[in-house]
């Protein structure tokens, strides 16, 4: 029930579209006596897919869990049906890799304290010592990794040590300034969220700020995605911009960015958290 | 199958929450072989109610139709649920009723014009002659009925009569600046949309820019809702704000409102016409 | 004085920033018995720029106003200031070039009606007639100008022909969906004014809609603009946004969309009717 | 210059609108070998004052500086002007009053730690200890003042002390949950900022997202505003709304509000430092 409390499992379902499937997935389960609390769907026209979030008692007993993803996994082998289903009884385990700017780093963590966002923050990791005192003062362990030319290969494969030693599911860049290695992002499919200082795929790449302001642009955006090896092309979660003017000097509009990255990537973060987005081809579904 | 021109029928539903209602639903739908195509549900937390709008494939046969409603009709019995289903084989028609201001006339009728309103615009009412022209350049049959302290009680008869002979769903008042009657409120229940020029529950009643500026607000707004017995009290169906500054005038303040206005209308009548508002505790639930 | 009807003048003046120059433009105008209503100025400090905006009580004799431009053009040989004066006895006229699509053209004349646009509209030109019909309900005078690839250059002429024949200030493309030639464009440098139905420099070219569609963007936008040679890379005006979702299908973004495109192009309209726009380094300042 | 970090002085003026104001402001500053580097005026239509905003070069010595305000009293005493001035090496004092709820406070603290906020914050006021380790955080003296029905006037007289013997400016309420006397606010007249919950003046008072959840808008705000003794009704300085559905409940609007709350008081706390913001008749005119 929406702003409720109640224990509520969270199917997130994606299929090719036939006719039939939504009563199918009802009756599946009903006959599993999972009572549905909310539930949306999304048939797209172009790809013939179609989506679906449940929401759903979780008051349910193991062996009831476990033969709902027994029926799941058969209807997958019949309908190649994608489906995953989420628990409130175990958060999710999130590290932030973050660098020299902080304010989302910041508002992340606020944000979590204040009940935000439904995750553990596992971890900070950083290149730069100053995050160390941020992290420690929200009580969450810091890992200062400094990068050189030399040491990037070597500290990503601490990062790796880090982020599996503490059973992450979700990486958040909080405008971390280093490029990940493909190694890397392949490692965490879906799994890893960026956060671009831009209205993509307006400005890819470095300084999207100076680049906004040399085109003369009336609005700046922010934009977060999931990370892939296309730099900065990745499924788009969600965007936002504001109105700019030829008085923004370049650090007026870094300025007014920041506003969009931390609710932009906060906003993304949730959504994920929260089992809202699914992914295929290339673009996103959010169910908000 | 979103964005796609299949013809599709809506059923909207809201009763006091029970558990699984979604599901008993799903299966009466499917017990009539019923297609659900889309589907979106609501449970209020607050008031324990729930809300429900189903699209399904509308090729089904007359006599199909008479079962599901019998059907749905003893779960009304039983449940306490209120239903309404619309068949797209039937335009909705709509009776526009406008004053002095033409930008709201206007927006309508080139929005109807350019397909973004599924209706047949019956007819335009307006108690100033300068709205004739118009509604003949659009081919809208026009009827001029002019309004003084004498005449209000004649002329609002003869606005039933024009409205009830042209057999019309939904009234629409374009900046309509004559108070309707309580006998012509009630006689159209949740079927008279209204837009008010500011951000409701501010400045409620006439001159509302006036106010607006008077107090200095950073933002205007308009407001669109059902119209009740309450003056600028029904429920909201859309809003929307937009900045303002010291700078403007009144003036400024009114051409900048009108922009909301027509937006504003437009939108909540176009949610209306697509079946996608339900009243309920004097608010509305918008499957948008 | 803001919001009042006083018959102003509007001075525009850009030059390169030196010490003292608001200063000595104050005494330039004060030595003319100029009496300034209100004024803005703006540096740029990456181009090292100064813009002004000064509008005056225009009530001064035609005298004064020839002596007031020997003085500006004395200063801008002396400091390769750049400036232009209008006077509100002389309405500016614009014409209105339109295609198939209805929407930005109505939009325009109904606001022009509405007394938003201070100008006269000289014509309406389109390659389709469909046109016809709504000029003719505005009073508007209409040339239907159909084009095909033989007659494209032969039309274009006919064009330049009604343009200079009714003494045109400013061309306004509303949504006008044929490329325009070199020659014409640079026939009337910032003197054209187009409407881009993206969130430029995001999807250049055409199905713009449909681009942003394929990128799964959360955001579409519109963008108003001088033309240039360049293809949609002229300064620009003015931008504006508006959320969508996966859910949106192309039809849907382009029905966003048209809302956008109205009102970022009446607006750039209305800035450059009142004199606030000024280019330099291929950007706009805009005095709003 | 826009955007760059020379030493600017900004000068503030408000009279009764008389014809030459502009002129003999300009040449006053001249005889005094001020150089404009920025200047902004509006005349109010309605009011028949007038508003100029001066940022000038602010490198002269303390005798000019002396001579300077010498004049600017004496334009005082013979037109009824209003001005003040402020020098860009006495960075403002401000103090934050808090209660439990922690965003704002982090948010300006943050802010001013990232150079956004020119201004000293000298200390933090809260009637609950949980602020005390998020000043100590930031460096910010730390002051916990509780307050019971008792304690009420006591406490508010150790605050004045607290404030007073800071040397404090301006009093931030950064979700101050305490009513202040009409002592407490006729001692700091255009020096005390509030954050309300609402768009002003929908929903004065507390619960306000409650109110808003309870009407049923489609839209909530947020005011910024200085502090007088009619409760809410103080100058507004800045606001902004955002969108909510039918879906979000009380607890939603809360997150959702907290956004705009932080951004809104930050704003007008910024405008304010940077000498922006002059109230005449109950309103705020602004110079962004």
């Amino acid at each position: 029930m929406s702003g409720a409390a109640a224990a509520v499992g969270t199917l997130l379902v994606h299929s090719p579209h036939r006719k039939g499937i939504v009563t199918s997935l009802a009756q599946l389960l009903s006959d599993h006596d999972v009572t549905v609390v909310d539930s949306s769907h999304y048939s797209d026209a172009s790809s013939q897919m179609f989506f679906q979030r449940v929401q759903f008692d979780a008051s349910i007993s193991a062996v009831q869990r476990d033969a709902l993803e027994v029926s799941l996994g058969a209807m997958t082998a019949r309908d190649g049906m994608v489906w995953r289903i989420a628990y409130p009884d175990r958060a999710k385990r999130i590290a932030i890799l973050a660098s020299k700017q902080e304010h989302c780093l910041y508002d992340l963590l606020i944000r979590h304290r204040a009940g935000e966002l439904a995750c553990t923050i596992a971890l900070v990791i950083s290149n730069h010592p100053e995050a160390g005192p941020i992290a420690k003062h929200f009580g969450v362990p810091f890992h200062h990794l400094p990068i050189t030319a030399e040491t990037k290969q070597r500290q990503e494969s601490r990062a790796v040590e880090l982020v599996d030693g503490a059973g992450v599911d979700l990486i958040v860049l909080a405008r971390y300034m280093q490029l990940l290695t493909p190694g890397f992002v392949q490692k965490y499919p879906g799994r890893i969220i960026n956060i671009h200082h831009s209205f993509l795929p307006a400005f890819v790449g470095g300084n999207a700020y100076r680049q906004a302001h040399e085109k003369g642009v009336k609005m700046i955006g922010a934009t977060s995605h999931y990370v892939t090896d296309d730099l900065d092309q990745g499924p788009i979660i969600e965007q936002a911009t504001v109105r700019c003017t030829h008085r923004d000097s370049v650090e007026v509009l870094t300025r007014k960015g920041r506003e969009l990255e931390k609710q932009v990537l906060a906003t993304a973060v949730r959504w994920h958290l929260e089992d809202r987005v699914m992914v295929a081809g290339g673009k996103t579904v959010v169910f908000d």
